[in-house]
């Protein structure tokens, strides 16, 4: 942990005044090993038993009163210390992706083939977060700090939407500002957003017959699918451009010479904007259903992943940016900086951008491409989110690559940049309850009136097993 | 008329026992040079006003009370003479079709391109039957033959559906044994059937936008028939295989830059029973509908053509095979052959067939392609037809030859045995009773307790200007 | 076994003049028992080792000169007697279907399963076929007729083709006369053809891209099957309409949020004439081409399973019907009798037909919808065919009802009949040379001067693991 | 014209010193009553013989050289005056779109029902930018100013590509800096671009058959559109999103039982970037050859529009924003301000902007819905171009709206803002070599390195009679 180490004295010099970078730097290793020791049992959504009772145990242990098994999720649970107004929240999550399995080094190789691997780096996400929870409290016991300080152990953002469930069971509504990061290529805070989401599966029913001898017995179901999806395609034209409609076939019928009794397809559909998107996804459905109309099939659908966009909250990306500029970046290590050159080489076309060294905060609205149901909770309470540099620049999520740095101590370094980041920022939301309410301001300026909605019915299960199917 | 004095010699020696026959030579002229007039002034669908008024005019001369104007349409008539049972129908059309103008010659030739002409040779088909029934007439007159033999004048075959509405009207309620005959390349009668068919207009209403600056704003209509379509090219496998669906798309947009705010699809299905075809359509419908739902536009249908298969009826087809046999054949005269050999060129792949001094009456139950209301009347009485040659081998109908032999004296050599045949089956069935029972059994048999059904509304107007749209 | 020694008298007295009869029934209940073990182990297409060995040995036992392993199938096998013209062969089958695991019993009961079943009853088509081949030499022994009787082992009928390598190889070439048969629900000849086939899958490779971040660098191998799809959908129409196309999409991308790389479709199509289905695949190759030009993918082509239709032999048609005239058919037990009164329970709304103790023979020529390897011998040489029955009336091939009827007794009395048949018409043809040349004569007037033709390149490779994939 | 001379004093007090401004105003009467004379003699694109010649014959009259009848365009010419370095163009367009009628009245009114109409004001266009040359031309007489003034009559721009041509003559090719302008709702000069265009016919031709008859001998054209189409709408997802495809059937068969021989679709592609467009209409093509393939039917293309995007010049933009800054925008006379509140009560839901007194030259980017072939003109000369308030705010091209403002004194007095706007910044240019310089390095830079291409090929004829089928 030299690297880690030497980290700590170079940051000593520019924040010394802070107490609480102090704190995180004191339990810096511990969460580390945490982090790492959720890499090496990567559990996908909702089976995250051993991360979530891992960080469980540590909070636990540093004084937060533990609620596990929330919402109807095993491995959902909070943490909280300390009493009252202002209640700030810091969400982690800790589940891995399928078939990522990944050794910690800069070429492709698999622990276990076909096993899963933290590709998205949340074995970093929930151990930063977790180690920010320990110095805010620390600090705000030693400063007698008032308010609370809750961990939000958000299981299954890859698809479950653990997120959306505690939302449902009432779990954030006293939160006056939530905060969370995501492991990524750059320390930046920006006003960017995500794509909203909407997935499942469409299983058009038919009537089997013999292909050859009686077809006109039969109603195909791969017929449905296919005039259902014809219109889909001739939807693209007439939707905002900026949307996304994506589908494969998951089943197209068993036998070429039997007509085919069942079919499925798996559609999903993005756009910036939630509010838009449900418009659009009440038109696909349209399509569905004029697929089983016109080929005499029954449909049914299966509600999948549907995650809102993010709504930028202005106000605490201010304060996330002034923490960041005081968390500071980070300098590779001799070794680490092969490591990023190796691996480096595995990447085609892609501009590294900025070093890990760097801290970007522009107030730049961009567009990401990905989805997360952290989307739903910004447009719950007020949410200001961050990135920090835990994987090699240009190093995309979902990668191997990805998996790899978060298995390191890169990732480490990075993680390490979003504890202090994140920390600083509740410290200054505590002790300045006007931030706290600017938050709110810009929270439903923001909203506009509007209100959040979403297709995950509040009285309907989590779909535990939907990564193990 | 020196070919039809030739024949009427010829024909003398064959049945002169049979004194109908000699009636039907003594008006064979007459009804001959009505003929030509008709096809001298082809007139469309619901508008053979010359053509109508000419053959209602003779019909009264010669004794028929005539009923004009019926069933709400300004052409059809009925012509009945006697009274009583048994009623025994004989129906005539008499209208053109568009673009088939042509001379009597045996090289295209149009009198007046782009107009009308009598490609189906309908002049022939309402003439003979005319000419039929003032010769039946005067055989009853003559012998003291109780009942009433009544003249059908049936306009707008070619997708009027003339017959339709006097059904509706009920005008066919009474009738024992319907005959008629068509225009055709041989003399043959047989238990072959046609096809139903149904078909109509499929029209999209959307909302139109600038297809570059607005393109989610517009709902096009081009899109609501290309959904219907490519689900109706679906159906294909899954009916049976003898149905024929077939289209074209008659507005297709107005301008690429705009979305379509119209589209139209003319669409026909064909199935040798009316019933099945039925259960079809019903599907097509769907595949519209959903072409609407997908689509978000609004759907409209106009009822077109819709005409029942024919059920054979194997008694009337006895009765009728012996009178053709009786009735005869006839030969070509030199010029007449002439004219058949130089017309032979024209048609290419085109197997001829026997010629005009042959008489076919197999009881093969081959389906014609073609469609007529001739069928929906053979759904509501016991219903006998037949063809004559009245076109040169090899020529099919709505073609310019078939236009140049209707207009000729081969059309009216043919033409007359029609009138033959008719009037020794009428006769036959008057003496009979036993034959027009069994005509009714017939009937009863193939009808197997089903009933007619149609999609012409009973109480819709005749849609008297649709040829002429 | 008493149902079969019942048998075997109650045929006594119908042929006792027949020795070759009586020869066929010395040797039933052994063969029988070897259907039984067969039946017991059923094995796929390319793997019927212990099926194929079986049979190899019974037939080198009874002095058959085996040929095992023969043109690259290492189940396929030659077993001839005699010497010299003319070549009489028989043909045998023994592979099983996958999925049909039955228990002999009249309800669904698997034995294992997923685990393969003989439902289309080649354990009794092998078996009677070698018992045919046994008495039929014992018989020219018996009375020194000369030339050569040849048993065919034909492995893989269920797609594998096992006879077009033969023929490939020249193993067909010198037979005068082919017979076969194939088990069924009714004893029956007739002039009956079966469709020709023709399938194979159409890979496509296109380029994967994120799909909400840059679906414009993907280029989607999905799109290149439905753009293929659609084209072929819209090919239905201008077909024959005894043409069958049918389809499954056996990938249609791996998931939904990535553009697909890779889609597959499993497509097959038919016809009554071999040649004109030639046509229409060329037409079908042409809209996968479209498909992979439009969408900028590449399309590879894996051909599957290419069936000629069977060319009726209307001599040997012939000497088969007089064959099973002489060799009857079978009654029940009382316990037989019971097993299909239970299995009938199961089949709906399917008519029964004849009964086993009927023989029909007519000429009708009616086209089953089923397809076969025995098509293509029929192009390459005189071959007759027939059914016996080995299945409960009604029960169709590939069915669980099929399997229980192959592995009791009624599938063995059925047996019997074939072998009974097969014998006495070889008998027949090796005594007279002109019905030998009567059936190359019915050959050479249904070929008309076409030429058999294969998409199977005569240079290609058994597809040998094409059923356990 | 009352309000032109209270517009011109007020503009004197602005602009006294400008005597280039004196010079517009002494001969805006004259040159505002010949853009109502064209406006009242709507010409067609390539046949505004009237309207080109009337501008002809008043540069003639001022003292330029015309060469008339240049590129192979009866109604294209030049006019030029002034010798040497730097050539300054300005470019005129004067043709009217069809069914735009329209009095100069604030509600719709048809001068003639169908009839042509100045919907997009470029009667006002050619005028201003003739009224500007003339006064260039005096200012540069007076001064001793060095250089050549050059007017290009461009015909046809609504889709017949008369500046391509002109460019292909080389006529272009020593312009130092091309101004243009165009009529508008607002006074404005931005860095905004336009949408390079696409578009022409795609013509099947397949094999006309009795499509219940004889279905299969057919091959349908409007099969090949619609597999053509439905591929189409697949690229969607696979293309940029800013880009844009919209299709209308110009022709989808004629007759619902005939196999359609013929069909054609009419489609246009745009997108901000004409290169890239290029590559995304090379795909169009393959879709409609695959549509050719699949149907077996044959396809051929007749090219129609295609415009490049406008490639904005910095340099220009700043001098034409100094320049109508100076030029001053203008006031409604409350004649005028009646009519256009009558006029906006026809405009549904349309912001109506600044008004005509306000001049707006931010430097936004924004990218036009319209195409034009002065895109063309600006990948081959620095180009630099403007709007002005001819029309009242809110009005859109096109419309009858624009047709009517074109007409009255509203049109006129914003014709004199643009007339105004280019002779200050021609003279600008004149006499400033280095900003003529910095206008052809903007267009470098802009260009960077690429080269113009068009698929109107350069030896192609004008299509004369393109708007007039």
């Amino acid at each position: 942990m030299r690297s880690i180490l030497l980290l700590a004295c170079s940051a000593a010099g520019l924040f010394a005044a802070d107490d609480v970078l102090t704190r995180v730097a004191a339990h810096a290793d511990h969460f580390g090993a945490i982090s790492r020791q959720i890499w090496e049992t990567p559990e996908l959504g909702f089976h995250e038993n051993k991360s979530s009772s891992l960080l469980q145990q540590e909070l636990k242990a540093n004084g937060f009163a533990v609620k596990a098994d929330v919402a109807g999720m095993p491995t959902a649970f909070t943490a909280e210390w300390g009493s009252g107004k202002p209640v700030i929240g810091i969400m982690g999550e800790f589940d891995a992706l399928p078939g990522l399995s990944q050794k910690s080094e800069p070429m492709q190789a698999f622990v276990q083939e076909g096993a899963p691997g933290h590709g998205c780096g949340h074995n970093l996400l929930g151990s930063a977060s977790a180690l920010a929870v320990v110095a805010i409290k620390e600090e705000m016991q030693a400063r007698g700090i008032k308010g609370t300080i809750r961990y939000y152990g958000t299981p299954a953002e890859e698809g479950g939407g653990g997120k959306i469930y505690m939302i449902h069971a009432g779990l954030m509504k006293d939160v006056d500002a939530m905060l969370e990061w995501h492991p990524g290529s750059t320390n930046s805070v920006n006003l960017g957003s995500m794509l909203a989401n909407n997935g499942g599966l469409f299983r058009f029913y038919g009537v089997a017959a013999h292909a050859a001898a009686a077809p006109a017995r039969g109603r195909s179901a791969l017929d449905g699918v296919m005039i259902m999806l014809h219109a889909v395609e001739m939807l693209r034209e007439h939707v905002p451009q900026e949307t996304r409609i994506h589908y494969v076939i998951t089943n197209g019928g068993s036998a070429a010479n039997i007509v085919p009794a069942f079919a499925e397809v798996n559609i999903i559909a993005r756009h910036p904007d939630a509010l838009i998107l449900n418009g659009i996804w009440d038109r696909i459905v349209k399509c569905a259903q004029a697929g089983a109309l016109a080929s005499e099939t029954r449909m049914e659908f299966e509600q999948g992943t549907n995650y809102a966009n993010r709504l930028p909250n202005d106000a605490l990306a201010e304060v996330l940016s002034r923490a960041m500029h005081k968390a500071g970046g980070y300098q590779y290590s001799a070794e680490e900086q092969a490591f990023a050159d190796t691996l480096r080489k595995s990447l085609q076309d892609v501009a590294p951008g900025p070093g890990p060294e760097t801290v970007n905060t522009d107030k730049s609205t961009s567009v990401g491409m990905a989805s997360s149901d952290a989307g739903d909770v910004s447009w719950n309470v007020p949410t200001g989110g961050f990135n920090a540099a835990t994987f090699v620049p240009g190093v995309a999520a979902h990668t191997w690559q990805a998996a790899a740095c978060a298995g390191n101590s890169i990732g480490r370094k990075g993680m390490l940049v979003a504890a202090r980041t994140l920390s600083l920022a509740a410290i200054d939301l505590f002790q300045n309850p006007a931030e706290v309410k600017a938050a709110r301001e810009s929270f439903e300026k923001r909203l506009a009136g509007r209100k959040w909605t979403t297709r995950i019915a509040p009285d309907s299960k989590p779909r535990l097993n939907y990564a193990v199917r």
